[in-house]
């Protein structure tokens, strides 16, 4: 853990040709299925992100079912990713973070640190208070939903390196989604398709990448 | 552009082996400064993630200047990253999107791409109607921050990658950041403090990485 590897990193240009070639795939190969092998990598980033004081307070739905796939994409407007792609992920936010969420953190916390949790009981009080903070200052769901969106930007930037798809993906209506996944605790509040383009058939797959200019986005002092 | 690349795109491992060995580091090195060279490329990740229809409503504010960094410290807290880090990125969502905002973006497509603007009226006319309906239902301002933090998780994963150390942080008070930073249209919503760990003084450096089991994080359909 945490020691630098012996391994080679990849090259500045790797990274940025890798970046530039991904897009918001709109049409994808319904026949290439990415390997568990591989996707077993794009899990473990998304559990690898970090969150606010290390919480991870959300929860990663991966759907590979056909039948269940069906049944979501009406509820994305009809869109193709979500029958086409190989996996589909829901990045769904925890609603609320109680006591009992924070103990278990803490608990975890020892667990594989191998502290007690009286040892750490500085730590759990200040979880516990930051979230209540956040709870009566009626801000859980926004802060919980904004950690989200690291480990869906962990997920587009670790399948892109692997060359694989993927479209990140926030036109769906979250409380069908929650209804066909038995989501109670959880929200949904972003998708990720992941999958293998279909470059003849996808109208954006010739077009240039858009972004604002660095002057525009890019701000230094 | 999107062209797939001839280069060796780095090993599963390697990718692994890199967001584990990252942490949010508590003590950087003032005397190690991240390299102009390296800098470019966290600076083109953060401008190629992706956001909502692809709208980049935010800013990313760089600070290298010693006393802008002294200024913001005590507004974060005293947080020591905040002066020992070599680079400081403030990530400003915008905090309104009008139509001046819907049609700079739809200019830069046709600028980019060599359209004309009337041929991207429709597109016009989705990201003015998606902006005013934020609005007019008072979710833009989190809209346009959650976008902010794919951005995040673009800038900690490349920086790892390259064996360079980064902190994400929410610890501040953003109303005096953003009257420090002269904000008045975005509003700071998170920091990336990059650099190098001072490994012998970093308290957190020798403790394994928690997280969640993945059994508790992810869910197969």
């Amino acid at each position: 853990m945490k020691a630098q590897t012996k391994r080679t990193l990849p090259e500045r240009e790797t990274i940025l040709e890798q970046l530039n070639w991904r897009y918001a795939v709109k049409k994808y190969d319904p026949t290439r299925k990415v390997s568990e092998e591989d996707w077993q990598v794009i899990e473990d980033a998304m559990t690898l992100a970090p969150s606010s004081m290390g919480m991870q307070p959300y929860k990663f739905i991966v759907v590979t079912d056909q039948e269940t796939k069906e049944k979501l994409r009406p509820a994305a407007y009809g869109q193709s990713q979500i029958t086409d792609a190989s996996h589909i992920v829901i990045f769904a936010y925890k609603k609320t973070y109680g006591d009992e969420d924070a103990e278990r953190f803490i608990k975890r916390i020892a667990e594989v640190r191998g502290q007690t949790r009286e040892s750490l009981a500085d730590y759990e009080n200040t979880v516990k208070g930051a979230a209540k903070k956040a709870t009566d200052g009626g801000y859980i769901e926004v802060w919980n939903s904004r950690q989200a969106y690291i480990a869906l930007g962990f997920l587009i930037e670790t399948a892109a390196l692997m060359g694989i798809d993927a479209t990140p993906m926030e036109g769906f209506d979250p409380e069908q989604f929650n209804e066909i996944l038995g989501l109670t605790e959880y929200s949904a509040v972003a998708i990720a398709a992941v999958g293998y383009r279909d470059t003849e058939n996808d109208w954006l797959a010739p077009l240039p990448k858009v972004r604002m200019p660095r002057e525009v986005l890019v701000e230094r002092i």
